[in-house]
């Protein structure tokens, strides 16, 4: 950087101050080969067969479980397969908590059985069930604003909907009642927690999802309801008169265990100590298959690799893949990464997670500097014919990747079309049927795009500021 | 009919004998109410309400439950508050059952949890379960030719497809698998049956439904799998090597007991005696609330006669609705009403059923005697402007009038828009939110004017032919 310096003159020197140099240009010979990459990613690439794969050979993958320690098993091997230079796990430290079962019922006025699901480190009822009066409230706000004894001894009974979007931006509002809802209901006194699903189907499945657990003296059972049960409740609360719910769940804390962050790496042919990350996680949920969350995302970027390691020769840095653990638990993978390699963190140039499913991208976001808005001009040439606009300069990469973003690292942003991720979110549902072969070619056609111009390119990106900045 | 007779000529007479006399035209004064009465209807009919009450009110009402007795009490209420003349069940004799817990599990090569379900009647495992490998069929017939050796202690897993079509014409074939299947299954020496769901949906849901279960010595265990699940399992066994499953289910059969025929009446002003009886069936399967089946049918058929009470005179015939007790579990309470009703069977003009869902009417089917086909074209003067078709004289009428039709009363056939019932039938999704109440409307429109016109109309319909004319 200094040698650069000395040729710059005053006026250019200021400008960098202010943030407004302009990157030096990516070459014309990068972008053609990330041209070849990308045309080659939409006519022949096979992420589909990789979420096949892990969803047929693995399953379900809660971390810290069999299946979690079977993926891990399943992605070094696979990295091996797919030509990656170098493949490593990173331990790290999960909490543990086995699922048992979930029985909920109205008892009256109308006996029916009700579809649920216990969120995530949900605490088991007495063993002989419990019994109470639903009370609804429309949002965690109004839970928490309500006068205890209107609460107390009851089920609490958050009623939100979520709206549909092609951002997910409805997931934001609603995921407030899942994540703080228990805690509400247990300091209000209530027997319980019902929560209308975080999700957008109207199909018979309850959306799990973890909650905050931490500093809760008496945690209470919690419960997602599927839309069509948080509708029968509704029905019956519009008849008046009390609405009783018997609940029978059974879950169990563990102690703490261990699971792992696999990464794999295609080294830098000039600089392997630096790197373009992209990631995705390994973890699921216990329900589904994670097809969507996070299949479709472990098989984008493995698949993006194996393109970049096909070439004759390495990118100038190293691409590296992290397939985060225990995302779903609290980015719990991302933090311990973050925290173990702190002192290394400038040697990465950006990173990019895919971890909303397995829609088409529309939109490049981006976290960089001002002064690097030219690298992404570029990019996104090459980005346009796949059918992608330009977004905004607000993006956390994905939600792996807000941890570095946190500690000053530059993200791009692939925005998938999330219309329909949030039918199957953590249900049953997340199965290798809703993932698309075609829509897969148009995510990695756009992943090695950004991937290799990112190894590739001279210069650096910055840094971006940091809370603490 | 003597004194009409002496009247005609002789070669109408003999015009008549060969079926080919057409029949007396209905007046326009008929066919100008049964306007009046379709386009109430379409503007302001209410099925959806009816529906919405059982489904909430009631909810499962497997035949021989509780919610059975349950959605009998509510049908004689509901018809009692719609203005009915006549209210009355009879007693029907109903196999009873008890669906316990039904779990799977691949054990190996990739232990992963299946979604599944009992199907109706099934039998359980041992106590602590079965585990056995899977062996892969087409379709029943393929079962059947197997050799016995190859499927001997075995699972069998039938694996065939159901089209998906608006006339839901690919129930037909792939239903034989569940109904033989299980027999198929047993006769072999399997140690149970596993069967790809008949459904058209790709969602983790298994699809119960009846089986043939008479006269087989050593029933198996005989579950269906999600369509998401069967692929599961389809995968594995295409890497080649064994699938083994492990299963654990437990069922009950119980002793017979009672359930109903719900039957109201609006009472012919000439010739009470005579009915046009339309009907629905009140049971469900137990997994769903059984708003498409057949909650939607029963909405629409008290909302027609309701429709038709609040005309200022009744109708020349009576209008009967009969809602029938265990369809789902063999048609059960539509034989033992023929049975019971057999010597005045000739008083019941025609008989038409609504089950099969909630989509829109396109087609008119009948099953007239050809010289009552007039009637029909003058019925679908009226029909045409709610977009409905005239289709083919082959109806059954619906599964419960067929038992009808089989002993020669002739039937109508309003079809509805199926592309989407099997996607829900005889699953926990079968809810109210798959219900459109402006569809609904649409067949209430057409329900009231064939109804209507039967009821009112002077002449007869005949009889149709029978298998043992």
């Amino acid at each position: 950087m200094f040698k650069r310096l000395l040729t710059l003159t005053g006026s250019l020197i200021a400008a960098m101050a202010l943030g407004a140099v302009q990157a030096k240009p990516l070459p014309q010979e990068d972008l053609s080969v990330a041209e070849v990459l990308r045309d080659r990613a939409l006519e022949s690439s096979d992420a589909y067969s990789i979420v096949e794969s892990l969803t047929v050979e693995v399953g379900p993958r809660r971390a810290g479980t069999e299946g979690d320690r079977r993926a891990v098993a399943w992605a070094q091997q696979k990295m091996k397969a797919l030509g990656f230079d170098r493949v490593y796990t990173e331990q790290v430290e999960v909490p543990r908590w086995v699922r048992g079962h979930a029985h909920a019922e109205v008892i009256a006025p109308y006996p029916q059985p009700l579809v649920v699901t216990s969120l995530g480190f949900g605490v088991a009822t007495p063993e002989d069930g419990l019994s109470a009066e639903i009370v609804e409230f429309a949002d965690v706000e109004a839970l928490l604003k309500a006068p205890p004894e209107q609460v107390k001894g009851k089920i609490a009974f958050i009623n939100k909907r979520m709206e549909k979007a092609r951002t997910g931006e409805g997931y934001g509002p609603a995921v407030q009642g899942r994540s703080r809802g228990m805690r509400a209901a247990a300091t209000k006194g209530a027997a319980a927690l019902l929560l209308r699903s975080v999700g957008t189907d109207s199909d018979r499945f309850a959306h799990t999802g973890m909650m905050a657990i931490d500093n809760i003296e008496n945690p209470v059972p919690a419960l997602a309801l599927s839309a069509p049960d948080a509708n029968l409740l509704e029905a019956m609360l519009k008849r008046g008169g009390p609405v009783v719910v018997r609940l029978d769940v059974d879950n169990e804390r563990l102690a703490d265990g261990p699971s792992f962050n696999v990464i794999g790496e295609i080294t830098g042919r000039e600089r392997p100590e630096e790197a373009m990350v992209i990631g995705a996680h390994l973890d699921s949920w216990d329900e589904g298959t994670g097809a969507l969350d996070d299949g479709a995302g472990v098989a984008i970027v493995l698949e993006t690799a194996r393109l970049i390691a096909e070439l004759p020769v390495r990118p100038r840095r190293t691409l590296r893949v992290i397939l985060f653990g225990a995302e779903e638990i609290g980015l719990v993978g991302a933090k311990q990464y973050v925290d173990a390699h702190r002192h290394e963190l400038d040697n990465i140039i950006a990173i990019s997670e895919s971890d909303f499913g397995a829609g088409k991208i529309w939109r490049f976001d981006t976290r960089l500097p001002e002064n690097k808005f030219d690298i992404a001009d570029q990019m996104m040439q090459l980005l346009a014919p796949l059918g992608i606009e330009r977004g905004n300069n607000a993006s956390s990469g994905g939600p792996d990747s807000s941890v570095f973003v946190a500690r000053g690292v530059p993200a791009f942003g692939l925005y998938q079309d999330g219309t329909d991720y949030f039918d199957y979110h953590h249900t049953p549902n997340d199965t290798l049927d809703k993932v698309d072969p075609e829509n897969l070619r148009q995510n990695v056609a756009a992943w090695v795009v950004i991937s290799f111009l990112a190894a590739e390119m001279e210069g650096d990106l910055g840094r971006i500021p940091t809370k603490t900045d």
